[in-house]
């Protein structure tokens, strides 16, 4: 396949909408783009309104021009399907395309995403705009990649969506009463007796049916997969040699599971916009690479993936921007391409003057070019074109985590035995830890192969089929040291609980049987036995079957009960931590089984605060090194920085700033 | 009537749901449950969906099985009509049948509680199918007791509703006129000229009309009620033996009144789920258990009652769950049974695999029968075993505190001068320090027989009809001693303010005027003028027309007014509180006025925390005390302990322990 | 015109309804009024259900009855078309009359206000019930004043509604790309190839348009001003000696822009509820009497204006009632008439027994007359009488504070940098610190006469047209005195960003450019440096391109750059203030400035909390003084106390107490 549209090196650029500009604007674009050494922009994510103003009625001119003025300035081009924003005719034509929410309330236009994905009219209509932009621009020599929609993820309660969820769940179920039986059908009188029974999940008088609300989500993943499908087909048809990808947005909300959409992209393809403005960050920002990296894999064109999207200049907490301390922006997406992505992305080129984004960041603030901002833009461009070489360097974790779309969903889907059970959170406390360990971590999916990894963890896995649990309990039998953290192996792959005591699917495994839960509230601390941890959040009463306790609660009703446990099985080793941990305790925990397991941080010696990342080839190895203090670090490592040139026995990085080195 | 079914002794029991588990398993729940001398269990409450699968098309196999094994293992049954949740095809056929909310949303099956009851068509599938059930289990030897419906407490706004709304309204008020008045018709232009241009509450642009609100509530009240008459008159008819009741569900949103209820079942059944963790699961539940017993008096097979339906393990509080410490099920079953419930049932026999209440409490957890719940469940039932001779025991209280559903309701419709005034919370606060002070307390409806009171409390009663205000009058001039709360006797039974100076109902009876109020906020404490007691929540202009100041402010705009007041009225006596006292100062003013008056704790010199509730017959007694703290407690009072055998002088409870005294 | 309709001097009363009482009190009530000097009553605001009961048939002999009796008892008539309240009957017969909200929810009557002002059958109803109350009380001697409405402040959705927004559309854009331009149409796919694709912002996906808010806000301002002038000019035509005007409403979700609606009255009226209990509920008095006297200058029969509705005896707050210190009342209402109100009134007379606002206060309380609240409303009814002849004072004012109602529509329309930016705060503490500063205030609308001011202060005006700019910049370069507060200028009157740097209305007139906004969480205080005073809530990147810096920010990213600048600019003086000050330095800050420009406080040596208001005439002056603390205080003023005759040339004000001093 072509990719990336004769780049070579990294990509460098953002969303760009001149649309919303006037033409006298565009070379001047343009030119400021060269300055930056920007050479990949997507170019029409919510054009159709401007692409096709009437049903039909194309206006193609615009976009001609900007794709030769891009390609004139050697700037290539990810040409997006505008497909995530109908026209304002198509709605008011096809008034059964809007989506209806749970409640049944048809939403209207004026705003984004405001179309429901079953409605053959949508179907039809965005088939239609893919087809004609694949027409016009399959030859254009900008044409690097095809970006398809944007950012699926919405939501639909409609009579479409009811029939297209009806034949979803034929299909997976085929008969009926297997239905029945996954959603505990006789719980509340909600047996079917005919497929024609069914609708989706909407507002009813209390708690819904929990399988009925996680197979909703899948068949929505599913649903807006078709979609997509349609569309890449439609496009590799007429362009065979250009990749097809589609940008994946991140979020409990989103009803998608990027592990399945893997396979079907050409280029797994991620926005990432942190939601806290302090070190979580940086942390949020590694656990998004992460699971972006092991996309990345099951990508046609993978391992390698791309961040597509990513805010320059702010942070967007709940109530606030943040602006980026200067420095910032350059080590997130070194961040990102120390993971593998092929390059750093933005959300968006200019900054708009009107529009619902008004505020947004972007590589060319309101303020225009004489601005720190648009500087350190010029200043990534440049060292981007520095590290061209790292991109067939792909990064090899020692340690990996679980993560499942389907779990979330799950744990979404009912009334939990607390409310901060949070599998997000969960998952992310695993990977931070890890993290501030030092060590490469993989988030991988059930069903990844696990033989290379000396560490695997398991947090809050709480949905968990036989097969995976297999998988598991193989892998340690094998040798492989294993942690499992709490309320996981609670639930088969429907939500059914495994019955005879918690956690059912790894009792064995773990040698332990868990009776009953005391979730504690936030504030609670319950101390342990080695006198400084102490647990959060969740407890519970564990009886040993086989395992030793390693740690043990002290007072309360759970005094001298275990509290974290080991247990040999086979040739592997297996964990079980019954409490959140502190950060703190997490990691020393974390770290002492992967040193147990043989394996150590990516650069020993690092300072904390300083991330170090590791891409190699076959002969190959680079050495990300990403001071996130904001005092001067020095890091025993050696190598070229590319960055300066300068070859080091060991680096000293300024304040925020960063190294990449080629170590043979 | 047959009662309970050839039992003898106390019920233990609870719902027992075959119809999610495979018939494989049955005879092991019957093995169990013998095991634990369960007795009684409640099938069939949302099995409509298994009973008549498709309309008119019964499949009732499954169930003779059941009601076959649970006989021969010597479990009888409280039989449910299944029509708190109509299966799919219902709402499928029947679309005019689902509920509709205030904002015009017809909501979809997918939970519980789905219909609209005032619907023909939802009337007449449930009187079918409870007549079927009548049919075929009349003769039945397992069969007990009829379980109509379950929880009573739908609301719907549709066409039905405000149809039959008014025709409710037509029988009140018969001049619509009377309504306009009645509703203050004449503000913001609500004066209907047509009966047929009133509607139920919907949403509309502001503040709704409080006399509408209010009457909707007595509406939809009635409505459930004509629902459940229709069912227990066809199953009267059936089975005249065999009694009929419902179980009723408390909270300020259920639609219930349970008082007017009571006359209509053969058995008060109350279901009982503490929201607090703490000490006040203990006193929630004596006062839902005293509720209950009130409320038994009323009912044809009285005055007796059932705890149908409570949490074996956990209790339930906002955001999480609470395991119960060991011996807490024990000792919340003793206090509902010392109050005169004729035994304990639990929501569920054995603990859901899936459906929205997976992480529900049961008697039979996830983790099976080798846990320590399951323990104490088999405990319990040897404990009520023991305690067989106490059921033909009546609690006699000395003081009555007043509640009313419509005061609540009429509280709730209105805008008060304070969001902190909360009626359940006045008359709690109430109970709560008379509970502590170890007196026994009837909860009483306007217009039950007083003349047996010492002392009668009126906590926040906000609503008082002329006839009520003349009852209590009344009592006080025979020589009553009365405690009237602050927000008391403030309107009429329309919600209309009684002019001229609050508590217009009781003014002259209380010998006071109150001219303006003070709510405080949360956090704000008045001191009063015996130097230790703070007034909270609600302070107020009193004027003194013949009452004596008890206690006074100090500081403030009220420095030296009024704060407590005391009044001789005929050959009684009646304090007035102005301001919420603080629970030990509240608990030492009640248990002086009733000391005043000639009466005392239950058990005099029984520790804090220690509960003693007494049971009696003619020639017997037994004496129950519950010790709620977490030490040993020593309490002098003497007879033969049943539940050890043991006669004692003074008995000495383990922490959390009890121990029932037949004293004579 | 006639008015005030025989009245001398100062008008006192409020809403009285007696539609709410039996005609035998009301008499009681005329002679209550004339006891407490009340003079002027508003009469039959919610009264149409009464007053045309059914469609066509009207019943007004009880309002001829109420008339007569207040005009024999000397009291004057405020008479209302009760156009706010359609009765029940009109909903019925026209559901199309009824208002959509954005969801689609067609609301309920049972409220108040609960009608679409867009809808044909809701017009034609109320002009024909305003025609016929004109036909029947045109000549009635009572009547003073026509009351058009109350409170005009509703919202629909409905196609009605969407229709006139399309022609309002056309009518203010004339071409569709020039809405496309201001609305931004090619961000989100959102350009409009037709004008019938328009509709109102309804419940859409995500982020709404701003542009379609900000003017959706403009259109319901100007659609409701339709309707009042289609009553107004019908009133005129029968009763052209009568004044009309309609009171407004005060708050942000109000879709009426006060400063347009103005031209259209013939006399101001405001209601005012302060929302704080403490000296907040001063402030905010004085900043909407301040408001109200500025746009009754605009009013056909102005500069004088009214209060027509204010609390007696409460102030609400979220989540309860606050009853007004003794005292307050009289100063709240001089507060008023000290700034030009030609009386005071108030919701209501006579407390309503029942209805929605059960416990609203009132003049005559639920109590009656033998009452603190009563006796207070007599007092101030001879207080107003010894004012009569302030009545034809002006107030002048030296310092102007900018208010823009399209400016906080359109901050409410966009994702903001930080929720916690406010357009009503920040143009509240600017006057808060000058009311504090003793400091005379106007609050000016663009476009209004600026030279007669020695300083402008501009808070947050995001939205700032060309021509207004313009008219800012030739004040200062004039000699004009101006302060800039952060978030102004930064867009036209689209909402379209300004671009090349913030804030671009004033950049050149400040001398700064503005890149980056920091902004601060709520708790964060920025040290300046002076050592004493901090920054709030805001800072941003200021570079100076003319300025010359005041203070710098110390510490943290900002260090050492520009917090608050000045520029001398032609004549005048232009600072820029970029953060919140506290406000202790706010009031500093703005006082010097005022200095600077040769304005002092309205009573230098008045002690803090005494407010300060004069009203003059050609040859006369009158100086309010209102001791707003709990203790006496002494000011430096000489003249004669209207309230005791006294002529003294020092005062001494009790706590809470006022002086009205003739001057000449």
């Amino acid at each position: 396949m072509r990719w990336p549209g004769g780049l070579t090196g990294l990509c460098y650029g953002g969303d760009y909408n001149p649309e919303q500009w006037p033409p006298e604007l565009w070379p001047a674009d343009v030119e400021l783009m060269r300055r930056a050494r920007v050479n990949l922009v997507t170019v029409g994510v919510f054009a159709w309104s401007r692409l096709e103003p009437q049903p039909g009625r194309y206006d193609f001119e615009w976009l001609d021009r900007v794709l030769d003025l891009l390609y004139d300035g050697g700037i290539r081009v990810a040409l997006a399907t505008p497909t995530a924003s109908p026209p304002p005719w198509f709605s008011l034509r096809h008034p059964e395309g809007l989506p209806v929410t749970a409640d049944g309330v048809r939403l209207s236009h004026g705003s984004r995403d405001t179309y429901c994905v079953s409605a053959p009219a949508y179907r039809t209509a965005a088939r239609k705009i893919a087809s004609a932009l694949a027409g016009r621009y399959g030859d254009h020599p900008a044409l690097a990649l095809w970006h398809v929609h944007n950012e699926y993820g919405t939501t639909c309660h409609c009579e479409h969506v009811a029939a297209a969820f009806r034949n979803w769940l034929r299909v997976r179920y085929v008969e009926l009463d297997r239905l029945n039986e996954a959603w505990t059908g006789s719980f509340w009188s909600q047996y079917y007796s005919d497929w024609e029974q069914i609708r989706p999940p909407r507002a009813t008088q209390y708690l819904g049916n929990p399988g009925q609300l996680l197979d909703f989500r899948r068949f929505l993943s599913d649903e807006l997969l078709g979609a997509y499908v349609e569309q890449r087909d439609l496009l590799r048809a007429a362009t065979p040699e250009v990749p097809v990808t589609t940008n994946y947005v991140l979020g409990g909300w989103v009803p998608v599971d990027h592990t399945r959409w893997s396979t079907e992209v050409d280029l797994v393809a991620i926005d990432h916009y942190p939601g806290e403005a302090g070190p979580g960050a940086e942390e949020q920002t590694a656990f998004a690479a992460d699971l972006a990296r092991c996309w990345g894999r099951r990508a046609v064109g993978g391992p390698s993936w791309l961040l597509m999207e990513s805010a320059p200049n702010l942070v967007l907490t709940p109530g606030r921007m943040h602006a980026k301390e200067p420095g910032r922006m350059i080590r997130h997406s070194l961040a990102h391409v120390a993971r593998g992505s092929r390059g750093a992305m933005f959300f968006q080129w200019r900054a708009s003057r009107g529009g619902a984004e008004l505020f947004h960041s972007a590589l060319l603030p309101h303020a225009g070019p004489q601005t720190r901002a648009f500087e350190e833009a010029v200043a990534l461009g440049a060292t981007l074109d520095r590290l061209a070489e790292v991109d067939s360097g792909v990064v090899q974790a020692p340690v990996a985590i679980a993560w499942d779309a389907a779990c979330w969903w799950g744990m979404q889907a009912v009334v939990l035995p607390s409310e901060q059970l949070d599998y997000l959170a969960e998952v992310s406390a695993a990977h931070r830890s890890l993290w501030r360990a030092g060590l490469g971590v993989d988030v991988v999916a059930p069903g990844d192969e696990l033989s290379g990894y000396a560490l695997l963890v398991l947090p809050a896995l709480y949905l968990v089929s036989d097969a995976y649990a297999r998988q598991v309990r193989d892998y340690v039998a094998a040798g492989g040291h294993l942690v499992v953290g709490y309320f996981s192996g609670i639930a088969d792959e429907h939500g059914r609980v495994r019955l005879d005591g918690y956690p059912g699917a790894f009792r064995d495994l773990l040698g332990i049987r868990v009776e009953e839960f005391h979730p504690l509230d936030a504030a609670e601390r319950l101390p342990l036995s080695d006198g400084t941890s102490t647990g959060r959040l969740w407890s519970e009463t564990v009886r040993l079957t086989g395992a030793e306790p390693v740690l043990t609660y002290v007072g309360g009703v759970l005094d001298g009960r275990p509290a974290v446990t080991r247990h040999r099985y086979g040739d592997g080793v297996a964990w079980y931590v019954s409490t959140r941990l502190g950060d703190d305790a997490y990691r020393e925990l974390l770290a002492g089984v992967a040193g147990a397991a043989g394996v150590g941080p990516t650069c020993p010696g690092a300072p904390d605060g300083v991330e170090a990342v590791r891409r190699r080839t076959a002969g190959e190895s680079w050495l990300f090194l990403l001071n996130h203090t904001d005092v001067p670090q020095t890091v025993p490592a050696s190598g070229v920085d590319l960055l300066t040139g300068v070859r080091a026995e060991s680096v000293t990085l300024p304040a925020g700033g960063c190294a990449v080195l080629r170590e043979r």
